[in-house]
């Protein structure tokens, strides 16, 4: 493989387990393949960067049918096609215990403009793009049994999630972004991982998070605020920036500032500030205490 | 990451998983992070290339010991500090069943030199280096329940095989090799590898296969033309190179020749031939059909 002259190169990896990430019963073959692509693909989108090549580790029970592979498989490549990446190599394995992927995408950037965690600096306006807790929401759905009030619309988005390649390369090329990551496990916690490693606070306007909405009406701000698997970006940009308010046809949209301060700071509507707790959307566990 | 400039980059992904690559009441957990670095390494090793960096996804049972754990990444990480080798990122899951390890090694080769499994053209002679069937060896006994009969001498080299880095390394940079592969399914399977990805064949010489001591006596000739797990290095190289009897600390020597025809040709002391079957030794499974 070669890397664009003048590029640096980018590597990511990230499990697909089922029983953690999946479950067989409620996913579509094809759907795991997708988001099993896409969760690398965040990866590389979170540092604006350009995809070259995945590789999928693929271990399987024994009993498992080719069908299922196949579809997988379809799902991943349909995905991969969209953006010419080749799926350049890889492992097979038995597994002893469910369907298990590991998904290595690898990318590039020019030398020194990769979109770092650690860029964010007080007076930075922090941004989101997309809608938040959609996926979360459909999962909460499923799992307390109401698979019937999503509709096929909002249920595909959590099967079918588009990583926010253009997205990244936009804000990576015009500069925008001075820190970005994906939202994998929830906008508190990536929040939480921007301002640990750029040592810095945030303050974050609850009605300002954008929030989807799943059977007719909107998810619950906690889940907005907590719910993983989004693949949206959350990133930062120097107060001043003209940011777009919609970019490769994402909406972008403002929810907070980042401070000094290392607090987390959630303040409502009636200006009641509250500490943000940070804490992801429990895959396939019902987080009741936060409801 | 950065690729050292006039060079390309070479990317290898390797599966270890609980009860097909290893049993946790067999392997010390610092054998099994070694081995498991070790089969990502072997494969950088047989394209001739450097290692830059390695990417760890690890899935474990919720019950597994933090030792367990660490003793693992103990015996990755050595090896690793072997060579200098960073181990740049991975992901962490819950596994539903045993241990799984993914490993990513990323390395690179000046453009153009990697060894492929492709070059091999009739007239080449066929070289392995080291001792083959050892590791299996050890295997077998371990499962025929022998396990008194395994010297700590012969017990370490199936639980810290060393890659050969050096010795491919070696042989790119002397032009030696006109096709590789590392011995991780036995001779005769990847043999068929470099064969039919050359469109040749291959003659070898039975009396001539390097075979290990376990237990004091010489493994069977079937072990050490199947057993896997070896990590040695299989290459072809044109008729009449002189090639050193001794790489890097590793003997080298000639096995048979390739051919025109595209059979597996495996010639006794007696000058009979007989076809070479090609099947790996199954991981953790006896076969009896070929002793």
């Amino acid at each position: 493989m070669r890397i664009p002259s003048g590029h640096e190169m980018l590597v990511t990896t990230d499990f697909s387990v089922e029983g953690v990430h999946f479950r067989r019963e409620w996913h579509p073959a094809k759907s795991v393949g997708h988001r099993c692509l896409t969760r690398g693909l965040s990866d590389i989108a979170a540092m604006g960067g350009e995809p070259i090549a995945a590789f999928l580790s693929l271990a399987v029970p024994e009993d498992l049918s080719q069908r299922w592979i196949d579809e997988f498989l379809q799902g991943l490549l349909k995905l991969a096609s969209e953006f010419n990446l080749p799926l350049a190599g890889g492992d097979t394995s038995e597994s002893p215990g469910g369907v298990l992927a590991d998904i290595v995408v690898v990318g590039s950037v020019p030398k020194g403009t990769a979109i770092l965690r650690s860029g964010a600096r007080p007076g930075d306006g922090i941004y989101v793009t997309g809608k938040l807790g959609g996926s979360a929401a459909v999962l909460d759905r499923l799992y307390s049994d109401a698979r019937k009030s999503i509709k096929p619309s909002d249920w595909r988005g959590h099967l079918f999630p588009q990583p926010r390649i253009e997205v990244g390369k936009v804000l990576r090329d015009k500069s925008i972004a001075t820190a970005m990551i994906d939202i994998s496990d929830g906008l508190s916690t990536d929040l939480s991982h921007i301002c640990e490693e750029s040592s810095v606070g945030a303050e974050v306007s609850a009605d300002a998070i954008p929030r989807a909405s799943v059977a007719g009406r909107k998810v619950d701000l906690q889940i907005a605020l907590h719910g993983g698997e989004a693949y949206e970006l959350l990133f930062t940009a120097k107060g001043g920036t003209q940011v777009p308010a919609r970019i490769a046809g994402a909406p972008i949209t403002c929810i907070g500032e980042i401070v000094r301060r290392k607090n987390l700071v959630l303040v409502r509507a009636d200006r009641a500030r509250s500490k943000l707790r940070v804490h992801g959307w429990q895959h396939f566990q019902h987080s009741s205490a936060d409801k």
